[in-house]
């Protein structure tokens, strides 16, 4: 039995909390600033209210500012906040951390730096830490498909974790795994973390078919959608995870794996990146998409505008040609150069490479 | 301008006459002995009752007895029988070819050989040729992501034609091609038929899992289903379609592309393949289930049966090994072996490998 610290309370931070306790683990769950109203709940009733649901009995709900009591002798700190988060979390966190603590994100996302070099999320926390403790504590990550509100009714889920350092991938996969929960382990923290980001700029993509069908009129009269055209958008989507992953030196396979194409179907069910592309989709701008979804956190379009920095300093060195990626490139149009997508619909077909 | 003649009056070979049309072709639909309803009402009033449309202008529709004369001087002939049809329209066709005909099949599945080879369906229908034939007829099938009234509303469409002439098949697609019905083309039809055959048998593994759901209680108190699930299954049928065309000796690249994960992912959306995967996950028998979709062609049970008649004899042969393919194992399991999918649903994470 160990104590365990999770720092942030939405959705996925949060549901990690039940096979975590169902192992016998005692939970610390730390809100950020942005989730008083969420910890003022747990506290007065052990009710979280975007999960819907009551706590597992044992875990404790604290403040922001008591993060220090919190993460005092945790052995496992889960970064729960969200990709804009990542830089915040690692200062925030870094004054109290203790040698020997394994640190393990569900956030997914990828950073641009000056230079067009896409850095990983993990990484991103990771400098935040002081120099001397970078060596003692260890970093890791979460794919795989996982609706949270699924994993905190106790729904059978099959993810995979990642961390650079073998010993702490299985020290964490034993403190998780319960029957419901399964966890496969990699040392191929790269992978994962590129596969879990992309899928989220590529669920953006598939969601186009639903706007843009809307933008044409909606269901014709015999009902039909346009699930031909989602579902070639789902392809192209794999098959440009599966060129990333090449271009980055990582390993192509995790496109048809959990993380990759299983990470892309449980994402395409629903939920705001799907909204938000089926809203580009329609012909709003993304301002006025953004408008219209004010308020949620939209990694997608973060990762597509973090890409969209690196992808010319990337052409620009060889590492690709102005033909890869053709729809990661409409996306970052749409989503940081205020194109529109447009009728006729049939010029997104030629788009695609697939 | 050409003739084209569909035989076959089901929705995959009907939806097919509109960019036919929209080229200026003539197009005879020619029903078989299970459509004589429904070439009834295209001749009586110009509507195919299963696709809900009036069909386009200048389609001429054929009862099975006429077959002949619709034949005569087509250049390319559809097949839009389903797989049990393989060789019955390979027969009913070989009287009536003639040297420099292309035929074309919308038909996915495959048939094993008593000695456990698997083969592909246009080469069941061409071994029913006249061998003095053979050489002068030409083979091709479709593949890709194609919801057969989607294409008949005129809805974007993304699809690949395989044949082994390059010859052939270029002059297919230009026959078919329209800005809303877009061809890619290859020559590795193994590799096209094998994936959009084993997407048939995937489906049946993804659409367990809302059946499973079912068995244990349907949705939970806050609405949470099995998408985890599903999602870890359909990662798992990717990976095992990559494996699969491996071990044919196909390009196992088609497991990302439209015939593979594309089609996967549209053929999961809905229709009988994921209704019959339900039913099994709820527990029923396949005897059961079979009843209950009494007259319904279920094609992805007969890939099943087919793969499960191989699966010993390629494993004896070294082929394979006792490991591969875990979840087209459990499929032939409920399919052919007559076992009922049960609880605890933990358990049907431990046999995926992805």
């Amino acid at each position: 039995m160990s104590i365990l610290a999770i720092v942030g309370a939405g959705l996925m931070g949060t549901a990690t909390a039940w096979p975590l306790s169902d192992n016998g683990h005692q939970v610390r769950l730390v809100g950020t600033h942005l989730d008083t109203e969420i910890i003022q709940s747990c506290k007065e009733n052990h009710y979280h209210p975007r999960l819907k649901r009551k706590l597992p009995e044992g875990v404790q709900p604290y403040f922001i500012d008591e993060i220090g009591e919190a993460l005092r002798d945790a052995e496992i700190i889960i970064s729960g906040v969200s990709s804009p988060g990542a830089h915040w979390i690692g200062r925030v966190i870094a004054t109290h951390l203790q040698p020997g603590q394994k640190i393990i994100a569900v956030t997914k996302g990828l950073e641009a730096t000056p230079d067009g070099e896409l850095r990983l999320l993990p990484d991103v926390l990771y400098s935040e830490l002081p120099t001397g403790l970078r060596d003692q504590v260890s970093l890791a990550a979460i794919g795989g498909p996982c609706i949270a509100g699924e994993l905190a009714g106790r729904r059978p889920t099959h993810v995979v974790f990642a961390s650079r350092s073998a010993e702490a991938v299985d020290a964490l996969a034993q403190a998780f795994r319960t029957p419901y929960y399964r966890v496969r382990t990699t040392t191929d923290l790269l992978s994962l973390e590129l596969s879990a980001a992309l899928k989220n700029a590529y669920t953006l993509g598939v969601g186009l078919a639903a706007g843009l069908m809307e933008q044409a009129g909606g269901p014709d009269e015999t009902g039909m959608i346009m699930d031909n055209l989602a579902s070639a958008l789902f392809a192209q989507g794999t098959l440009e995870i599966y060129h990333w992953l090449e271009v980055m030196g990582a390993d192509p396979s995790f496109a048809h794996h959990l993380p990759g194409v299983g990470d892309l179907f449980v994402t395409v069910q629903g939920g705001r990146t799907v909204r938000l592309g089926r809203l580009l989709g329609m012909g709003k701008s993304f301002a006025e998409a953004r408008q219209i979804m004010a308020g949620e956190t939209l990694e997608s379009a973060e990762i597509v505008a973090q890409i969209g920095i690196a992808l010319p300093q990337m052409q620009a060195r060889g590492q690709i040609t102005p033909t890869d990626f053709p729809l990661l490139r409409l996306l970052v149009d749409l989503v940081v150069n205020g194109r529109r997508a447009g009728l006729p619909i049939e010029r997104y077909l030629s788009i695609l490479t697939v």
